[in-house]
């Protein structure tokens, strides 16, 4: 079966290579010549982005195999057009869906899903307060969440917008507001448990398969919606949910966008909500920002495509960390 | 019984006037006279307005009199300070509880809670969707529901801010909806339904008393989520209510502030909820717009008092109906 | 003549069909093969929409019979390029002016001109007021109004962007306003009158042909100016007209874009203004939501064209009227 | 008869000053005094400010003396009563009013009127274009015009905000925007009518007495709409005025606020419209920011009071120019 | 010498309470009584807070008692008036300068200044990369540094604004960043750096004494000026600050208010700058937040007083930390 | 050695025209044809702007010759397309560096840029007070400073985007300034120090090349920092400047942007602040109008492209002089 080790990544591609790899077909588009006859234009992809590749010579056969979600053996070249890269095709062999490792082709998390789920159950095991632990487990149990939750996203696009992009999320978001909500006294239980379903109503906001697209029910309901309809039933059901728990934990998820602007019907009106708030706000835009540093252009360049998310260019020089290692240890 | 056929009310009071009239005691201050000796600061009302009435003589034996929520007959004269109206008491005698209409001192709506409620139960009879229909006859017969909205006032200032306002506010507003409904050839009962349910949640958000306060419950999750829970728990209740039914009826629920930074957590995205959020937004600026004209200042002032719902003055000159009455009929 | 009955409309092309109908053209560009020669790209058009036609043979004949507002019967086959449709055209013959029925080829309101007129006309007979009744009187029967209100449209995008649309638009929100001027207790006769008004200097704004344009006067003075000054002219005319009639009914014309970020130099401050503007509101709006419900996309498509008007996407699924028919009747 | 040689003025007085000086009242409040009976307070004003008056004896024979708008001679004592100053007056005197010099009561422009008016009639003079100086003599010869405008002031406060301000700031800014219009090449004539005329309504939106109020029509049509409608009357008086200078000229005064948001139906879209918009925007600035060093508080003050109209507090401290008079020659 | 063990603070009166304390005179007015005569008002405080304090008798000679930073013995009542509490002072005396313990009357960190210092420069020693440190030791080894950073306030109001409120605020954020850089893998070392200069302008830019103001500089430069120009001057005496260490820490103090609209000239475009930026505005709204809690009001009002920095009210009802202590550990 | 008398320049290229002329390559892409095979997309330019160049033969020999920077002799045709007009290359030369002007390349100001440095002397050498007029010989005698500011542009877009447009930009605005500071009797010469420094830091904010680009110091720190920091560092050279001076000049400086949301890190607090601000915002904004006036399109079309500065389109026609010439002498 294909693997990773010694593959040629979209990411990667150079001018003038010519390729003999695997990609997934994520659309395809039959175009007319400007000199008469048709051709393809395919959107090939795999984890690490898409590329545009062009069919011009047997047209036809190609065409029926080309469908999308189809694993594809390409040999081609990459050439450069109006700044971007491009495969123009010669040939095209289809590969048996059970010859193929499909995490290969699916942008996702660089962190395993399941250690992203250990990590989330052991910030639940560490929860004190018995309701709030009560509420944690019985959400986490529940098979739907934990199975979509392994793979949704958090974002069409701005940061996290990737397989399990929502878990990686966050766990990391949940665990640097423990921290903090220990810095400055809070109570750690309440900002975990707010900070673990802040966003969980993301898992019906948003679909993730060929592309992220938004749900009907995410576009009119929103997650903020329907994680606090998901939890007041959840309440319901444990029934000895303190009332004051409740009053706390459901203002945390109504106010977690921070203002009226961004969504949020409440702003935070307890040290508890604007932790979460802010600790939420911080891990997007850092996540953006790396990515942004990270992804796209050249690697000698200073600075970053335009980030949306940030609304600006990141500088992606970065000092380099002392000899002794405080950085990063 | 003290009756309103020939009472002095507050909005009628004039500098010179010799009262003897039944009051009710809003607030009341013992403070401290410049030249030694205490005074009464008391805040005197009726269901027209406020008034602060000082005791200068007998201070001891009024202050015992002087309980909050008390009435009192209340005689001294009116006198103008700082652009103010203020009654200088000279004496004051308790009125027994049984012996008070206390309409006479509660601000509220003009029209009868029982006719608001009665419009309320006719609307919902107009309904030909049996779920919207089933629905709306579930929550309106709860027995909370249904004391709480009576009294409830439609917000703590801007319009409606009184007693029954938030019924009056609802029966005027889903009549008008209704009506544009028709017009702009919409789903009617869905229409009526939003109209009917989407400030519902204010019963628990206001509590009113000898003023209008907002509850805990209110601050921290406000009333769109208040109710946005409550027809959520009443459509389980039903069993049967269709899924689109409920998308499209959460949704106008969630989307009736129009824009996130009036604490919408969506925008309107369809026809009824984009009527329902501007026939809301008319009835209440209409109403703060004609509360401004009637009250304040003297009757020959153009210009009302500013407005702060309005953000401005309104020009109170009206103009005259013509003869053939095409105006008001 | 050609008529609608039959027709292959634009709204209706679908990949694969073989065309033999009259289009319009509405714009022509003689553009250089990428293999050497011209070709011609042409946008067809009829009044439900446009699309692009390619010529690539017989270039040189062709290109002289395409002219602008040439109506042509065209030949070929329609094919999706970047999931946009166009129309590869085999031949392309002239029909005569005399014999196309123009009414094919321009987008215009769905309702009769003269019907709209009539309506119009019927909402001036109503109003009582004199003053109002013979203001109204003297502007719709001055001949340059009525001959350009009849095809002005009341945008260049966003609603009512299309011949009559103008019309339409004030014929539908008089209506509306005169009921809750009703509603409300308001002077229906100055509503009416206001509403009637409020974008007649559209028709000196705004220019339609092949397209919509804005002209020199729309731009550096705009409508709300330039029907100022005529109705200030027509008042002058009268002679008796009362001034506390002018003052209100300027006022409205000054402030019925409601804030001044949207260019009104005042804001409302009459009932009747606040009316007029929130009416014109909800009419624009809702005009604009139910064109982009109707419009573009397939049928099954659950959500709506990106719309400019409410900056969003609209959804598309109605809840079907109850059996009794309570909706739309 | 008094004059301003030796006067105590208001901007002038010390706590403990003993006065004997002439002063208009500008209000009168009967108070009731804490420990029983009334007492007077008044606004006593002259051109250069505003101080609380307080009568405690003789309060009845006094009270009658002082209508609003009366001249009296007061005697008394400053003195100072939270942070504020305060006469006690002793004794007042009503003077005939055939007796007093009206202008050292009323706050005006440091420049007589009349020599501010030679300079516009200068600023018209030097005008070439024969449409545009014809109309600025036909505005600035009609009597109710220059009546007015030599009274009129600029604005209720913010700048300019006394009598006769309007005129030195039409004057002001009419010079630097020609001098302006010269160095950009722009047409100067056009500049310098459009910078006369941009806040001629001002004369009919404000009225100046004892104090500055709006009027109806100010509030209702305000002054960009009635100089438009006043200019658009003297054109049409002219008769021969040529249609692209009326399109400029009233573009000028339709987009001279610069923004929709600061009440303006139109952006400038011409370079001489700009310029009359940001000449206007520096001259208003600048003399609300010297208006701002120059009024309150101490002189030793390094800072202002709070300048409404810039939103700040403004450094009082000036550099001296240097002993060659660079400065200000 | 009087110390705080036993002491009536101020945040501590009730009314009718009968005192005999020392207080710090903050302000004193001799006032007008109605009835005639001077009366004295105070301004007494303690590191608690101000209150009123009223003088009716002896004024004369306690008048020369109390001049502004004098301590004083008083004796009196406290009383409720319009709300607030006042103390009616019926004697006072004064206490020698050497007497008193000055910490009891100057508002000041909770925390002892010596030991934020350590705390600060603990977070210099350990930082490893040899150029920042070395700028750090420089900095803070500057003796006005030292001596103005260790009772420098944070702000006027807001957050931190008291005696050493800029170091607690400097170290808490410094601490709370680092964890942050070490979660995200930034540069420790120079998140550390930006934390304890990103403010450090302020020791210029606010002079506490008995309040808190701004200094010229402070109002015309800013701190975020001075503080750049202060590393600049220092980095350009170190000689070999690497130009790549420069930028990044320059950019991180441009950037730190996150936005134009509060005053950055550049918005942060490292993560380095991101974090710094996010941690010092946590760390602002989060004391705002808990300083709103912690003060005014009833112990059992469940709401604050109303927050500036946050705009809003605070819910102060905090839930119990869970028994076995996971909060706060 | 070709000159510009006789040239046919970008801006005046008309559709069919035959091209014999002498362009620079602003960029070069060699593109996969359709039909097969590659050809070239060049972008040709001269001073006074750019357009496409086709190369469909001879590619290979010409891909060589045209290296960007590189001049060449083209001969070809100019064609419309897409509403662009494009050069269809059927030769191309290339043209030694030593026989061309290469002023006839580059955009640059209209003004020679010894000209306009000669004005900006003579603005210096106006100022008479000693410490500022020191200061600026010290600045502008900088060679640095001199050799980048002649080339330097004040724009990447917007206004003033071309070579030596800082310099043009720079001595018309303190031309203006010195005027306006005049006539409100401001300290002239620190008007024109701060005019003729507010924007130096653009010198190393920009780089100007086959393009304008940001340099990193001028993302990461921007130019007014910058221009702080070099102007405290001449003023510690000179020693003497009084602080009093320093404070003035830094401020405006520090608020020459006017508002935060625009960069500045204060706002303007003094007048000679204020009017640098709104000078340099005068100028600003009418080079940008003057140069869409100018710029683009039809010389026929009464509107210009779209202006990004401004926001709007601007009207193109007009007013013509007067005869006697007040316009423009």
């Amino acid at each position: 079966m294909a693997t990773a080790s010694d593959r040629y990544w979209v990411k990667d591609l150079k001018p003038g290579t010519e390729l003999d790899e695997l990609f997934v077909v994520r659309s395809k588009d039959v175009r007319q010549r400007r000199g008469g006859g048709p051709y393809l234009a395919l959107t090939l992809g795999d984890r690490t982005g898409e590329v545009t590749g062009l069919v011009w010579e047997n047209v036809e056969r190609l065409g029926k195999l080309c469908e999308v979600g189809q694993v594809l053996r390409i040999r081609g070249q990459v050439q450069r057009y109006n700044q971007r890269l491009q495969v123009v095709v010669r040939g095209a062999e289809p590969v048996p869906a059970g010859e193929v490792d499909e995490a290969l082709f699916v942008r996702s998390s660089e962190i395993d899903p399941d250690i992203l789920w250990q990590r989330l159950i052991a910030l639940v095991e560490k929860v004190s307060d018995p309701h709030l632990k009560q509420l944690l487990f019985r959400v986490f149990s529940d098979p739907e969440v934990a199975q979509r939750l392994k793979v949704a996203p958090a974002a069409r696009g701005m940061h996290h917008a990737f397989r399990s992009g929502l878990l990686e999320h966050t766990v990391s978001m949940a665990t640097s507001a423990r921290a903090l909500a220990r810095h400055y006294r809070l109570h750690e239980d309440m900002v975990v448990t707010g900070a673990l379903l802040h966003d969980l109503g993301k898992i019906w906001e948003l679909e993730i398969d060929a592309s992220i697209e938004y749900t009907d029910d995410g576009r009119l309901l929103g997650h903020l919606a329907m994680e606090v309809l998901y939890v007041e039933r959840t309440i319901a059901e444990l029934g000895s949910f303190p009332g004051e728990h409740r009053r706390h934990l459901l203002h945390i998820l109504l106010s977690h966008h921070g203002e009226y602007e961004f969504g949020s019907p409440r702003r935070p009106k307890t040290p508890e909500a604007l932790l979460v708030h802010m600790a939420d706000n911080l891990d997007s835009k850092m996540a953006g920002m790396l990515e942004a540093i990270g992804s796209g252009g050249d690697d000698e360049d200073a600075w970053s495509e335009f980030s949306r998310i940030l609304d600006r260019h990141v500088y992606r020089r970065r000092l380099p960390a002392p000899d002794n290692g405080s950085t990063g240890s």
